[in-house]
């Protein structure tokens, strides 16, 4: 049997580790082929310095961008076989910057030697499905040989990601305004705005947290523009919630409560898309982005052909663990320990996830949601069981921390899930802190004499 | 019998009225399909505010900005089919900006009423040739739709353009620039540069144009590092050309030479790759960006499979004339009234191609040697024949016009090689006409009282 994952992010290593980690129990477990489009994994968490497009002229997968710390609690996505206070032999404060996030993934699945299971450099351009031998062909190109393979396999893991191709709106005046419109995912380093206005768009996770880099390294003022409605923190003085965006002309922005503004900048902070060049109509995911994907029994196995598999396609409150616990599932799925029921019960599965998510109150029901189906995957497999109760309290503090102070919430410390641990509070507040090195968050500055 | 193009921007558009202008003269020709990711025709001569990817998640294919003018006298690239007097009713300036020749692409084949034979919005994302029916199947994905359709066709001919995929090189330090890194495909709009301190790398064509709008625009200094020779135009005082760059460290960027200089932003001129995601190993053109590309009998047969075509693929001094020139061929060539030699001969004529060229002496000798391959082609077919002796003439002038002054070459005018007229002087200088609109450029202002 033959296992062909694609993509080497969070959720594409978590599959590699699953199977290691049978192995190493002494299992027979099939031949696996990851296929890598970037020249290292970690997905998203490996810093490109690139927009556009990659080395090879491919669409540049990166999203992340200097001086990005974790927006949420590390003690919500800790792996439950792979503890943080192990990785780094001391406890760690809770939001660590991305290179701290990178250093810990990677620890795991080099610990694990699953490294040579990758193709890096490799682009997935094409997979089928062939009927009558019931196999996948997935054409693969090697950048770097720019050379193709087309090889054979039994099940085909989907792990590329969906924070990659941005959501890119429209509107009046966008042609011809006279400053930087740009997307979230090709924003890099906020000092480029130091001393700019800097309209955005959108008001998730991405305008919170891109306004709030731009603000820590000292643009003159910040300017959210809502469709819905505002986020309603308590901001900085230089930082104003409007109304929604109707237009531009020259530089000046016009919000729909006739009010208007002049800045340097567009950001649109509008989300993503789950995109899927190489895969044909049969076989391609078509979802909103959000807690219960269409057309996937128990949130992986593709509805339409249960030999296909998706990894980590949901919103995210859960990220890492939740990767692992379908992972460990998909892999015994495919190694025959899980049966899948008829095609009827799958279908009604994803509808019933996706009414039960629809009846949910708010962000903390939301969490408890996907906290549930967390616990629920990892129950069917021989995943470390870990306190998801204690993972779901670590996000309910962290979203009290962000009400009462948007700069300040990253200097709290929570509870690890795992190992009990009380996180230490990171040795300089946030906002002061402007090395977002791996060696300035493990290590307390020397006190400065005299002070 | 079935045609695919891939693409309709200039050369696919060429290859359009080509068949279109068979049909006129009665003739029978076969059923042509035209795959056009965007969603309009005129390739990169379209405007597109966007970069990075387009509204469906695609490769944004468009590389002009803002404020382009033609680079090159009109009179170089005027179709023999089509004279500038006849679309414009009128004798026009020489370099006229990109939305005046747009009009004049889109004027010619309007009037043919071949949009129909266009799928907008559709990319093509693979191609594949089978032996034993000697059939290619094509698989295009309607982006409005989000489907697919998978066809059969007996000739592909690819269109899809060369200069949309950047080549982006690292230089050390360019993961902590804490200033923008674009390259010239992203570049939209200058007035963004308005008081800034430049880097430009590269000395070709864009490094050229590019600098002087952000000059024209008000940038605060251009600062152009070579790799391997200077421009070694008379610049404006504000710019400088300085030796090859080696590393940037903070917003400081350090020349060869020791020197260094704090910039704001670095523009990569750097060209393009020719880059086909769409086409397997055995269809796939490599070739270096020059004017005899390898593999490609007559510039656009495919050596190794010849029933596939390339337009357009070539380094260009000639443009949509040349373009009309392959197309007319190749609809000859499908249409069985040219034969093609042997294998031998025909991997023998693109090698004896790249030698000629290699023994080019200098610019006047390349615009002449593609001269005599725009000549050679469209000897062999009734496309219109047209001065084309007049159309180097014009460009050896353009040449020596840069030389004299870089910022007013534009001023000049040339004789059209089809109808002979002189070219008037545009009503206001380059330097000064910082409206780039086709009104502002077909209507002279009106007089200022008192000037
Ligand atoms: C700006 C930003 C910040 C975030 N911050 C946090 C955070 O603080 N905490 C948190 O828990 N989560 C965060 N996330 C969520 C993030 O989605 C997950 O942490 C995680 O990276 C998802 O892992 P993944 O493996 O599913 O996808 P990705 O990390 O996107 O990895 C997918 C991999 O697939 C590869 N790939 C794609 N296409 C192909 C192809 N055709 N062929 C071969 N390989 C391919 C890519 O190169 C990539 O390596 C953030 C997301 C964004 C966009
Ligand atoms: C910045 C810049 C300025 C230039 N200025 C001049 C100038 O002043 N004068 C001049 O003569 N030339 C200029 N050129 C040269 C230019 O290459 C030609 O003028 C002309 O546009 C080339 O035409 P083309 O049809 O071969 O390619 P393009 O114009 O690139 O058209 C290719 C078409 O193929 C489509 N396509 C691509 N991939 C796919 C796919 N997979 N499926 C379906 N469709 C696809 C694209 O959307 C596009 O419409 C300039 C080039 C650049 C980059
Ligand atoms: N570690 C970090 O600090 C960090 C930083 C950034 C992002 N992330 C992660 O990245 C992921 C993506 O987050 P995201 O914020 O990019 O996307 P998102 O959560 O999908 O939010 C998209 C936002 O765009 C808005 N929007 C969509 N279309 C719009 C339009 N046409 N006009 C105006 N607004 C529009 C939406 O507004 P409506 O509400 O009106 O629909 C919404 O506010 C999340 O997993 C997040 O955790 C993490
Ligand atoms: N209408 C207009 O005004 C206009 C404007 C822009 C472009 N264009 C057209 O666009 C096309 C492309 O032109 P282009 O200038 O983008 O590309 P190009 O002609 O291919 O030139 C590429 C340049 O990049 C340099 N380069 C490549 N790799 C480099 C590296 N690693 N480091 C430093 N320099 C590097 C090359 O330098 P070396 O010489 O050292 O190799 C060369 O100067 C042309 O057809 C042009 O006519 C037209």
């Amino acid at each position: 049997m033959r296992i062909c994952v694609i993509g080497a992010g969070p959720s594409g290593l978590a599959q590699l580790r699953a199977f290691q980690s049978a192995k190493m129990k002494g299992e027979e477990i099939p031949e696996i082929v990851c296929y890598e489009k970037q020249a290292d994994w970690g997905g998203l968490w490996r810093y490109d310095w690139r927009t556009g497009v990659d080395e090879y002229g491919n669409p540049c997968h990166g999203s992340m961008y200097r001086y990005l710390w974790s927006n949420g609690p590390k003690e919500g996505l800790e792996f439950a076989d792979y503890s943080f206070d192990e990785h780094f032999g001391k406890p760690i404060a809770s939001y660590p910057p991305r290179a701290v996030l990178f250093d810990y993934i990677e620890g795991r699945v080099k610990a694990a030697g699953v490294r040579d299971w990758i193709q890096f450099s490799t682009v997935v351009r094409d997979v089928s499905f062939d009927d009558s031998t019931g196999l996948f062909t997935v054409v693969a190109r090697n950048c770097e040989t720019d050379t193709e393979t087309r090889e054979t396999f039994d099940h085909v893991i989907v792990a590329t990601g969906h924070f990659s191709v941005p959501n890119v709106p429209y509107y009046p005046g966008f042609e011809s305004f006279n400053g930087r419109v740009l997307h979230a995912h090709d924003f890099r380093d906020a000092r480029e705005f130091e001393g700019k206005d800097i309209l955005i768009l959108g008001t998730s996770y991405s305008a919170e947290d891109i306004g709030s880099q731009c603000w820590k390294y000292g643009a003159k003022s910040i300017t959210v523009a809502h469709r819905t409605a505002p986020m309603g923190f308590d901001w900085p003085e230089n930082w104003q919630e409007v109304p929604a965006l109707v237009k531009v002309e020259g530089k000046t922005a016009f919000f729909k409560d006739g009010t208007s503004k002049e800045v340097d900048a567009i950001i649109l902070c509008t989300g993503y898309k789950h995109h899927f060049p190489f895969l044909p109509d049969d076989l391609r995911l078509k979802t909103a982005n959000r807690l219960a994907a269409s057309d996937l029994y128990k949130g992986v196995v593709w509805v339409k052909n249960p030999k296909l598999f998706y990894l980590g396609m949901q919103d995210q409150w859960f990220t890492f663990n939740m990767f692992d616990a379908q992972a460990w599932w998909v892999r015994d799925c495919i190694m025959g320990k899980i049966a899948l029921p008829d095609a009827a019960a799958m279908e009604a599965d994803w509808k019933q996830r996706q009414a039960d998510e629809d009846a949910v109150a708010d962000d903390y029901g939301a969490i408890v949601y996907q906290g549930d189906y967390v616990k629920e995957l990892i129950a069917e497999t021989d995943y470390p069981s870990f306190n998801v109760d204690g993972a779901n309290e670590a996000f309910f503090q962290w979203k009290k921390h962000k009400k009462k102070g948007i700069m300040t919430f990253r200097n709290h410390g929570y509870v690890s899930p795992l190992t009990g641990t009380m996180a230490p509070p990171h040795h300089t507040p946030w906002k002061d802190a402007l090395d977002d090195s791996l060696e300035s968050y493990l290590t307390a500055p020397e006190p400065v004499p005299g002070e």
